[in-house]
């Protein structure tokens, strides 16, 4: 039952009408807790390695990753704070060469950077199913025994969706 | 049959990396045609309006819309095109205070504002669903009459997903 | 006295909690019009090129641009229109390897890709100064004859900023 | 002497396809740095208070600000990072219904909220000028007392831009 804990500092510019977190930019947030995770990024300092950071970015990069399909409930308007939200994430299922982002859009501070959720309602339950694409070809690639590794410890249950029809 | 045919217009800024319309920008199209389907603009002339849009915009309005789910399938990329894309909507279930608005994005050009769909394979198919509100009390209020009047010869089939797990 | 002439559409999402367009989003605005008047996109069918798009865009381009400078006046509100605004063009100085871009914004519609201005009082004036760069340097590089040639045409004064201090 | 010091936090989606944070999303930092520091917000506990937060937020506000210019430089292209940036900001002119914010933005991290420069290159100097405006009438209406005296003490010599023609 461990996740990741992804801080995400919100904008002015994130808010609606209503003072609350625009739904398509609540979708930014979710893509930049996963970036966060997931990508290796060269100018990051060795001791600022994330523990599931072992895709490459930039444009340099032999892998890529596509979005293959994304879903998410609203369950409370998120407003304002200058506390950056926390993103708790994991895996709901790690396939051959896909993977399922669950997150869960929780109030911060976030006291590290992977433990057991703290519990309470979420913003926000969202999956995004991801394909790591070579990025010659464009063409799915299977997951390498070494993101398999760093991946495993955070599958956990995929998260289940109420408002499904 | 008949569905809406709303133009969307793409921006460089869509872009990711990949010269690709970026997985949450898709959303911003998405958002922006069924704003323009839905929402009556004070400024916009008598003969532009569109067939459903019998809600009211901007701060004076009385009702507003929340955002309570949200599920897309992106089925192939779509690169950057200088004639707009054309979203067509429909809608998938007509509740007693909120409407599930079913999208699929195609090649343009768009005909008309209303019509059957020409066919051919989607780059996305996509479901929200919208919650009315009123604006004072943020709370769900019932469809009226006029708006469900406006809104019934657009029910049709809602989408089927077909990646859901 | 030639100007380009370049329609670009308002989306929903540029308008800010006063219902008028955003001021970052103005500069969103003048970019989508630079990119469409000086980058030639590799799938634009032949007929669709813009007079002055002589630059590679992509990932596999000799060059790209950096902007180095820029600068806009806001001279009254713009509030959503469905009728794509058209933003004015011209180059206000072309060096060795720099150009400024000068632009008017102004309500559409839009007659044509080139010619002179109808006049009238614009929503915004702004200048842009691009430096053109070696994409695998990412040192300025000179403007080559070609550019220079298909640039010239639109050549005029610059604009005057009236509330500099 | 005394600057604000915003610290504003990147995301992966301010990059452009050269992995810097584009020029217009540039706009969007200085955006949300300038209303932390002028803009009350409701929801901040009272020991998170800007000193020069004076303005109301919100729908029911009885002020707001039109953003009436803004000039730019660029200096030398930012990449991503993880430790927000430093936003120093200034007062380059208070006026009777307008200020001139000025803005240099450097590497964080940030020690306090207010303080001296403690120098080095930034990465863009930039200005805005801005009116506060009676959110009923939308026409300028004088800094009060309170206003002027809270921001007096930010009054630094304004910023000299090198690149203007």
């Amino acid at each position: 039952m461990t996740r990741l804990h992804v801080p995400v500092a919100l904008r002015w510019s994130d808010l609606d009408a209503y003072q609350h977190v625009n739904n398509v930019e609540m979708f930014r947030l979710l893509e930049d807790a996963r970036i966060t995770a997931f990508w290796r990024h060269a100018d990051a300092p060795a001791d600022d390695a994330w523990p599931t950071a072992v895709l490459d970015t930039g444009p340099h990069a032999t892998s890529h990753t596509l979005v293959a399909r994304q879903e998410i409930e609203y369950l409370r308007p998120l407003g304002f704070t200058r506390t950056p939200v926390r993103v708790e994430m994991w895996i709901g299922h790690l396939g051959g060469a896909s993977l399922e982002v669950c997150y869960e859009v929780h109030d911060g501070p976030v006291a590290g950077r992977t433990g057991p959720s703290p519990g309470g309602a979420p913003y926000a339950k969202a999956a995004t199913t991801i394909v790591v694409v070579d990025a010659a070809t464009e063409k799915p690639r299977r997951i390498s025994a070494d993101e398999r590794a760093a991946w495993e410890p955070y599958v956990e249950e995929p998260l289940t969706f109420r408002r499904r029809r």
